[in-house]
C-alpha cells in the first residue's frame, strides 16, 4: 500500500508554506462559511436568516464569525459576488472564443443556467440588492446589467449576422433572462433533472423559434 | 348643465344606503392603504417599507391603519391576493372559453404578463412567501401552484390537440412562467413600451418556437 504521507507537505523548504496554508486553511474556513450562509438565506429568506444560526451550523460561535465577515450584509455580498464571478467567467469565455450570435447566445443560456441552478448563482436573484451597503448596491445593480447586456449584444450580433430573426433585441433578451433567472427560483438538486440537463434543454428551447435557418434545416432532416 | 347633484343618494329610500355608503367609504379607503403600500413595499422591498411611511403617505396616523389591517403581513397578504385573483380571473375566462391549447396558452401569456405589469401583480413574484403567517404562506403557495398548473394544462392540452410541438411540458411552461415573472421585476410604467404592446410580444414570441405549424404558415406567408 502506498504511504499517504509520502508527500511530506510540511517538509516543504518553502519558508512561505507556513503561512501559505495558514491562509489557505482561512480560505477554506471563509468559504464554508459562504456555503453554509447561503444555502440558509435561501432556505429562509435573508431576513429571517440569523448568523448565530449559521454559527450554529457550522459548530463555531458568532463571534467567530466575525474573524471572516464583518456583518451579515457582506457575506450577502459575497455570496452574490460568487454567483456573478461565475456569469462573468461564462461570458468572458464565450467573447473570447468565435461563432455566430446565436451560437453564442446558446452557450451563455446554458451557462448562465447553470448558474442559476447554483446557491451562489441564485444568489443574484433570489436576493434584494437594497440589503447591501450603499457601494455594494452599486456594483451588485452595475453587475446585473453587464450580464443583461452579454444577452442584448449576443441576440443583436445574431440579428446583424443573419442567425437570429429580426426580433426586438431588448423584449428578446428579457424573455431569456427571465426564463433562466427563474431556475434560481424552482431548482432543486434533488428534482427529477439534473442541472446540466435542464441548462441544455432550455439552451435549445429558448432560442428554437429565434434562429433564422430552422424551418429550412426540418425540412431537410425531414427529406433524409 | 347638468345638476351633478341631481343622483340625491341620501334621499334613497333604502334604509341600508347609509350603511352601504360607509361600507364602501370604508373600502375605500382600504383599498387606497393597499394601493400606497404595494408601491411602498415594491420600491423599498418588504422589510425595509415602514407602516409610519405608508400612513405618512396617505396623511392618516399609523393607529389609523389598524382600523383597517391587522398588521403589515395582512397587508401584504391582501395585495398578493389581489395579483392572484387577476391571475385565476383571467384563467377561469380562458376555461370557460374554448380553442386550442395553443390559443389558450397564448391568451394566458398576454393576460398573465398583464398582471405582472401591475403592482398587485408584481406582489406574485417581488415579496417572499415567508413574510406571510403560515396559514397565509399555505394558501398563496397553493395560489402559485393553481397558476402554474394552468400553463402546464394548456401546453399539455396543446400538445395533444396537435397544436404544439411535442416537447418536454413541464420544463416549457417552467421557461414560460419564468419569462413573465421577470416583467414584474422589470417593468415600468414609464417605459418605452405599454404594458399592452409588452403582453402581446410575449405572447407571438414565446409560442413561436412551440407552434406545431408554424413552418407550413410561413412557407405559405412566402407563397403569397
Amino acid at each position: 500500500m502506498m504511504d499517504m504521507d509520502a508527500r511530506h507537505p510540511s517538509s516543504d523548504p518553502s519558508p512561505w508554506m507556513p503561512f501559505e496554508s495558514r491562509r489557505r486553511a482561512r480560505d477554506e474556513k471563509r468559504d464554508a462559511v459562504l456555503r453554509t450562509a447561503v444555502q440558509l438565506f435561501l432556505e429562509q429568506g435573508y431576513h429571517r436568516a440569523t448568523l448565530n444560526e449559521v454559527a450554529e451550523r457550522l459548530n463555531i460561535t458568532k463571534p467567530a464569525l466575525y474573524n471572516y465577515f464583518r456583518g451579515k450584509d457582506e457575506i450577502l455580498f459575497e455570496c452574490w459576488a460568487l454567483g456573478q464571478e461565475r456569469a462573468e467567467d461564462c461570458i468572458a469565455e464565450i467573447d473570447a472564443g468565435g461563432g455566430s450570435g446565436l451560437s453564442k447566445l446558446r452557450k451563455l443560456i446554458e451557462g448562465y443556467a447553470l448558474v442559476m441552478a447554483s446557491d451562489f448563482g441564485a444568489s443574484l436573484v433570489r436576493f434584494n440588492a437594497r440589503d447591501l451597503a450603499e457601494a455594494n448596491q452599486k456594483i451588485a445593480r452595475a453587475g446585473k446589467r453587464r450580464i443583461g447586456q452579454a444577452f442584448r449584444n449576443y441576440v443583436s450580433e445574431g440579428v446583424m449576422d443573419g442567425s437570429i430573426k429580426p426580433c426586438d433585441v431588448k423584449l428578446t433578451a428579457f424573455a431569456i433572462v427571465g426564463s433562466l433567472n427563474w431556475i434560481g427560483h424552482w431548482f432543486k438538486p434533488d428534482g427529477a433533472l439534473s442541472a446540466e440537463a435542464i441548462a441544455s434543454k432550455f439552451s435549445a428551447q429558448l432560442t428554437d423559434g429565434l434562429a433564422k435557418r430552422q424551418a429550412a434545416r426540418k425540412a431537410t432532416k425531414k427529406k433524409a
